[in-house]
């Protein structure tokens, strides 16, 4: 295993460490490393929570900060953090109006989410994203599992709660905007755990999985590598048919990476799946391409569409301070 | 090869046009792809150009905009851009007070960037960047290579170009701040250049590369794998020794990412970089750390620390609008 720890006990506290050094301007450490969240909460805003396992980095520690999440739960790679660390962070979060959870599918996440949520003190609602269209139900999860598309929906309903809406509102705009988000991911190659210390799965030399998870999850079949508009017609092809969406409704496309694509293959593939989407009928009018929701160092990317309209967009648009979404 | 790619040939020209396509807010491509510049010039402010080989993205295409580059020039992966596009790129973008060329130090880029200045109607000048302490002399570079510290130099420079500064003027700064920029990197696994199509180099399954440059060049020394601890140790103590800074004198951290090594490790690595600064009397007050200077796929990273006054803290604060850099 070829990584820069020391020890394999010890790489979520060191790597959380050096995040909240070198941001300490926009997001601080809970009591025991439990939760990661902004300096400052804004008194009567329903706070924004999620978390799901480390390792796919920035999601969710780098959407802390004004306009996004008020709060990130970080569990051990690959490994939902803890009802105990969501119930002190919801309390710590709750300045009064309530915290919206927003939880990607995955059965370990949700039945603790579930938890918290019911011994919570204050109102919680929980917003589940199961964006990707690859399979349903998984090594992880009944139905569908939640991958790249929780940008989108963090994003979105973050601008919303700092317009000052309340909980059942942003629960409604939060379930709304999954429904409008697909996506669809490849692995070129594994990631591989630290705890594990040797690759998740192995993919021959001209091999590819096609609707990987981003925790290395079987996807939809394992097939030798294509060209990059092959692959790129398949996962933008397979989120358009699933969207069904009307001619000329405008979209957010990302073209997100799982850490170990360059960003040149990144380009290169966004440019591609624009095109696929237009000659389909879907308008992308909004972009982000970069490694947001990654598996460790795995080669490989997922393709996104959330539909917009006015509103969303607006919300899209809207001024984010985060470590790495920031406009 | 395991890459996004359609025809090796076209690696790049499509990749340029997904980066334009997705960003046509900031950037647009000059004809024939030759350039990528500011959506719209700033008459009488002194233009900056920077280039060099692709594969190293975002530098330099992601610092093109408000408060950094004005036109940056992508050759072939690895290789230099021609005179000829430097040419066309500083005629584009000079709005009459002259171009400053940022030049990485290899030999290449030199050569064809100072036939370009040569050529050039109007005024030019050159700073060159060499802040990889790792090797005196290497593969491509007579002196010192320039490496990850050209985003501090491009930073800073292209604020005080926003103030109105004179091309004289930003020369003195630009030297300056490279005079005070040191780096050094270390690679865990190689690249693989499209073109090539099998990887740069090899290293057994424990061994990394101490001191390598941005294409995968030989550094130090060839080594057993060492704990975070001693990697972060031997790159910060062999820019701190170079820099040799009075105790106190702030700085830049910059931990960069080559391309392969998620953020968790990299977050890491920086904790653990800024107490060794501290340690040993540096003073680190702003952080970058993500994938800004790759080489392509490369496991890695480099460590850098920029010596700041009020001055280039001012200038590295300035607001600043590029698809990588935004605050």
């Amino acid at each position: 295993m070829k990584k820069f720890i020391n020890a394999v006990d010890d790489v979520l506290a060191e790597s959380l460490d050096g995040l909240a050094a070198m941001h300490s301007d926009i997001l601080e450490l809970g009591p025991e490393r439990k939760f990661i969240h902004r300096r400052a909460f804004t008194p009567g805003k329903v706070a924004l929570l999620s978390g799901g396992g480390s390792g796919h980095e920035p999601m969710h520690g780098g959407f802390v900060g004004t306009g996004m999440l008020d709060v990130a739960c970080p569990g051990h790679v690959f490994t939902s953090p803890t009802p105990d660390q969501m119930l002190e962070a919801a309390s710590a979060a709750d300045t009064g109006a309530g915290v919206l959870f927003i939880v990607k599918n995955y059965e370990g996440d949700r039945m603790n989410f579930a938890m918290a949520a019911e011994m919570a003190d204050g109102p919680v609602e929980t917003v589940v994203v199961d964006d990707d269209v690859a399979v349903e139900n998984s090594t992880w999860t009944t139905g569908r599992r939640g991958v790249a598309g929780t940008v989108a929906v963090e994003k979105i309903v973050g601008a919303a709660a700092e317009q000052g809406r309340d909980l059942a509102a942003l629960k409604r705009l939060g379930d709304a905007v999954n429904a409008r988000t697909r996506s669809m991911g490849v692995a070129l190659t594994s990631c591989t755990v630290p705890a594990a210390g040797k690759p998740t799965f192995t993919l021959g030399d001209n091999e590819m999985e096609m609707g990987v998870g981003i925790h290395g999850e079987p996807g939809r079949r394992r097939v030798a590598l294509a060209s990059a508009a092959e692959i790129a017609e398949e996962l933008t092809g397979a989120v358009l048919k699933d969207l069904d969406a009307a001619p000329g409704t405008p979209a957010l496309l990302l073209v997100n990476g799982f850490g170990g694509t360059p960003a040149m293959e990144l380009y290169l593939m966004a440019g591609l799946a624009r095109r696929i989407a237009e000659a389909a009928g879907v308008r992308p009018v909004r972009f982000l391409v970069g490694n947001y929701v990654t598996s460790l160092e795995m080669a490989g990317c997922s393709i996104t569409l959330s539909l917009l309209d006015d509103e969303t967009m607006a919300l899209w648009d809207a001024p984010v301070h985060t470590v790495s979404l920031r406009w």
